[in-house]
């Protein structure tokens, strides 16, 4: 299905109100691709640096729908490492600290095999990275860019200048508002349209996702979690489960001209993002995630298709 | 249809981020009974002081479904008054002032015309008026209150005794914290059950609602309005729209066993209570209400239905 991520890999650190984990697997093109995994192959093109844990590099391999290919091992540098700690309602954080490590140098080449890629994620990076990404990807056909607030802040003209460039975007709510200055989350949805991208899906956390496409907009609420350990990757495995799905879709037809970013497929997306995050944060890091199963997702999707039919 | 109410109708001070308002037609029975009177009969149980303005007197029994013989108008006491001041995000707000007037009196009796409904809403009150007036009607079917924070401060052993025997509770979400001290809305929901409703709808504002019914869970998001004005009586238009549906459907029944309470009526029900309040929330008062019709309502349902469906 040729999907194909860049972004992080990190060593977090992670303080909720009933526990914490030094030196955990995570990053947004980790969680994103070990989610995308159970819809099909998924290319991995990030860097680490010598200190990466050996049990952490098992972990992601053992997600054995990863392509680990474009993963730079970079002897003399240091991974990337970030500390959050959760507030009470596990719905906002704060960052402890920011390593930057090898996200301070050149990013990671797309090997050559790669390059045939359809389907294009762009984690949460700088955005002239995610422009130099998507640039070496000629065949892209559907191509998605995640951001957050440091961007919005510091890097604006680049921002702007991406989302010329990409079908989608996916951000939180909050960073919504920064982006445009319009708190609605419907008007700041049409404003970020009107800076290119054909749909925005803007991330409530607990409180769901709504879609404002070109051709309509949409609500769904989050999975009714009652088990809320590690909300760390919540926003990556979400858009993983969805790009995943709407890649699956794009292999399968298989050469006929079907269109994964329509207001239909994305909608459809959105559920498989849903439940795929649901999973992600009944426990610390990935370790959910390296337990589960596809059919453990497919029985929770029909199980919250059941709660939000109307 | 009988379906009956009893709450509070009041004389509101409304101030939000963009304008004000002094001397507004307000309180949860008002609110509640307005948006019910689409649907059908709604029977009005309150009391309002000499100083009522006769202005929102007649707005009132602008809503022609509305049945006011169960309004006393008590010459030698005053309107119930509230005064509120909503923040800039409109989802959460403070009281400025509230002066009890005809609440700290005996609380309205029900008119022998009304003793026969079947479908009672307690809109926001003391519990133990709620009880007095439930008691006044032995053959309801369907009993839902509704009820807030004060309550559960200053009357928690009344209402515990009242959820004893309704049939359903509504309540914000914070509310639900509050009474069950579990952050958790699901969890918080359960805890409610345990306390003798079949059902809770648990209200989130802007970001929707989540049924937690003995039957199962549903999650519905709220209308993505992008015209909000004025939030008041949300929840009670919420209320209304829902009590409204179910009443009739029950007498759309006509003798037929059908139970107005259960899971799948309460999630249609919901859909209803959606639309209703995302109108109301679009002027000040009851304004916008003052002019909607029926098909204005169907026709946002069977879009709000495109946006929501999965």
């Amino acid at each position: 299905m040729s999907l194909i991520v860049t972004g992080t890999i990190g060593i977090d650190t992670i303080r909720t109100p009933t526990g914490s984990l030094e030196g955990a697997l995570g990053g947004s093109a980790t969680y994103f691709s070990a989610a995308a995994s159970f819809y099909g192959p998924v290319r991995l093109v990030a860097a680490v640096g010598g200190d990466f844990p050996d049990k952490h590099m098992a972990m992601l391999k053992g997600f054995t729908g990863v392509d680990t290919r474009g993963l730079e091992v970079r002897p003399h540098s240091k991974t990337f490492a970030w500390g959050g700690k959760y507030h009470a309602n596990m719905n906002s954080r704060d960052t402890l600290f920011t390593e930057l490590g090898v996200l301070a140098e050149h990013p990671p080449k797309v090997p050559d095999a790669f390059a045939d890629a359809r389907t294009v994620f762009l984690a949460n990076s700088a955005p002239a990275v995610q422009l130099g990404f998507m640039d070496q990807l000629p065949q892209r056909k559907l191509t998605v860019a995640d951001t957050m607030d440091l961007w919005i802040n510091i890097a604006k003209p680049d921002l702007v200048a991406l989302l010329k460039r990409v079908d989608g975007l996916v951000l939180n709510y909050d960073e919504a508002e920064l982006l445009t200055g319009k708190a609605n989350t419907i008007t700041a949805g049409r404003h970020i349209l009107d800076m290119g991208p054909r749909f925005v899906v803007i991330k409530k956390g607990e409180h769901g996702a709504i879609l404002v496409h070109r051709d309509g907009i949409a609500a769904l609420p989050a999975y009714p979690a009652e088990t809320v350990i590690d909300p760390t990757g919540a926003g990556d495995t979400f858009a993983g489960g969805m790009m995943g799905y709407l890649a699956a879709q794009l292999a399968s037809a298989n050469g006929a001209n079907i269109d994964p970013g329509s207001y239909t497929n994305i909608r459809r997306a959105l559920v498989h993002g849903t439940v795929v995050a649901s999973f992600n944060i009944e426990d610390f890091s990935l370790t959910r995630l390296a337990t589960l199963a596809r059919a453990d997702i497919d029985a929770r999707v029909d199980k919250f298709l059941g709660m939000v039919r109307v």
